[in-house]
């Protein structure tokens, strides 16, 4: 698969995926997977009045719920294509899930990241086997860089969430979540999730759609990124405004995909803001009650039901907690309770 | 059950326990149990040249395995015992664990605690609903005041490892183990697991011997605590040198108990140590590698395969990551690669 120079563009021919997509991910790659585990603090569940399940993705290998999506759509490469190799771009959580993808299904990966990417994410995708082509974020793109890669080393793309098999492996962990909550006997009344271009989000709503139709289902968004609620509200995809910033990056995006909105905006049921103090706060607070480490970027969605953004009362509510690639540095900010400086960030911060 | 002013001695007269206890344990409390998954970090196989498999039981309720001991405890009280209540001495997980199984199974329970415990083990343990008695370290003891609450007031004394019912607890953790081991096809060649008073050890063991009798197994303890190594090596109990310190709080105890003994004498293949800096550079990978937060007395076993205590090439090695109730600024010290001051700990820290 090449890539054109519109990602969106060139996604809209496919065809959307379906809840067997998912199941058949999971045959696919499930052996791969770490069946994370759904955690549930009665500290929380004081605290909100209702019964929080929350699905605790960081302990997923690669340390996000990206590997899912990566997984299912490198193991459907064929010889030919496993022979040549992969490529993205990413200097987050995709990398890591598509260089370990990569090095499980015997296939080099190629990962474009910016020059001044942090230490501790060129460290990882390097331990994994990858192999890193930098450019100057500050003059350059990283996508027409991927592409051309594609183009000249017959490299197959490996897109972040607009694609079929991306969206189905994600939506592998929505199926493990019902799963487990009828282990408990407890049917879920709302799933929130935290979404960036929306892949796990479309993934897990199909899920739902299909084993547990009665859940309301949320995306939840950083304050200056909500693309997704905005797009819900207008009927169409819209982006976010430029410049803004977030110490939430794993869920920056410019706007929702293609067929990713398609499916959200059919089955979801709203969408949710938080701002950085309030994911800060809740990564403290998944370090103090649930003993995870959790990006902020990652914790949206237990923000959202900390912030009272729902309301939980006599309700069983599911959070998904999607990753857990935080820097120290932020990471002791927020368990000091400081609200730390995002890049470029200025000084005043939504409330 | 009232105790004795010795609180070895009294649990002498118990029988020990046996496997088939620790299968009564799992139908009695599995349901209130989190299966903590077993984790595994393609980085730390790398790093040690074998396949490393973490059971993660800081994302056990309450945040340790000590849950599991005393909620099988508490489940097999009788109505008049529930009627009149619990007590425990404890600053630290086995109080959280008390007061929440206690709530679970429709009891009161009363822990003593030093009245210069830490905040937060405070706050955990009145938000469990545990009513605390706090007493004067410097002039007085846990134990006795327990004992006397528990003779004044009928609360049934609840051992924080000496007793057959506790340590059956504490071995449904090794029972899943070797289960999710098996899930993964894997024989396990060595398990590593931290030792305090040996409640853990003991009932693994026993899990151990009765499931994967070929695998060695090896109790870990903080530098100057390392009674059960000790006490192997001379075939008897033997105490600690008085006025020790070590970060590793959770697994500070004076001397093995003697029904733990009893077992880990039998069927332990060796003791290891680790020094505090070893224990916090291993909160400081759990933080990376594995994204769960771990207290420096709860990584001990992860601590001693990161600083070669045992060579891990080409085998299968269990490393038992036991609780995860630190505070934020030890915490933080371990990511800073900083060695923080114990409570009246010298400046001199072993190597």
């Amino acid at each position: 698969m090449n890539c054109s120079k519109n990602e969106h563009r060139e996604y809209v021919g496919q065809p959307l995926p379906v809840f067997d997509d998912i199941l058949a991910a999971r045959r696919r790659v499930g052996r791969h997977l770490i069946k994370t585990p759904l955690l549930e603090s009665l500290e929380l569940n004081n605290l909100v009045g209702g019964r929080v399940l929350i699905k605790a993705e960081p302990l997923q290998r690669t340390g996000s719920f990206k590997f899912r999506g990566a997984a299912n759509r490198i193991s459907q490469l064929t010889q030919d294509e496993l022979d040549r190799g992969v490529v993205a771009h990413s200097s987050g959580n995709h990398a890591q899930a598509v260089t370990a993808a990569a090095r499980i299904f015997g296939t080099r990966a190629v990962i474009v990241m910016p020059a001044d990417a942090p230490d501790v994410k060129v460290r990882k995708t390097r331990a994994n086997g990858g192999e890193i082509v930098f450019f100057d974020r500050y003059s350059e793109r990283g996508l027409p860089i991927a592409e051309r890669l594609s183009r000249e080393q017959g490299l197959v793309f490996v897109p972040p969430f607009d694609d079929r098999h991306v969206i189905a492996g994600q939506g592998t962990l929505a199926v493990e979540v019902i799963e487990q909550a009828a282990e408990l006997s407890a049917e879920i009344d709302d799933c929130l999730v935290g979404c960036g271009g929306g892949g796990l989000m479309a993934g897990c709503s199909l899920a739902f759609e299909a084993k547990s139709p009665r859940t309301r289902l949320f995306s939840v968004e950083a304050h200056g990124f909500d693309d997704t609620k905005r797009s819900l509200g207008a009927g169409q995809p819209v982006a976010n405004k430029p410049g803004g910033r977030s110490v939430c990056d794993a869920i920056l995006t410019d706007k929702p995909g293609s067929l990713t909105f398609a499916i959200n905006k059919r089955l979801l049921d709203g969408g949710l803001v938080v701002t950085d103090k309030e994911a800060l706060e809740a990564v403290a607070f998944a370090y103090d009650a649930l003993k995870l480490v959790v990006e902020p970027g990652g914790v949206v969605a237990l923000a959202a039901i900390l912030a009272g953004k729902i309301d939980c009362r006599n309700r069983i509510v599911c959070v998904v907690c999607t990753g857990g690639n935080v820097d120290p540095d932020m990471f002791v900010s927020a368990l000091h309770n400081r609200v730390p400086r995002a890049p470029g960030q200025s000084d005043s911060l939504p409330a």
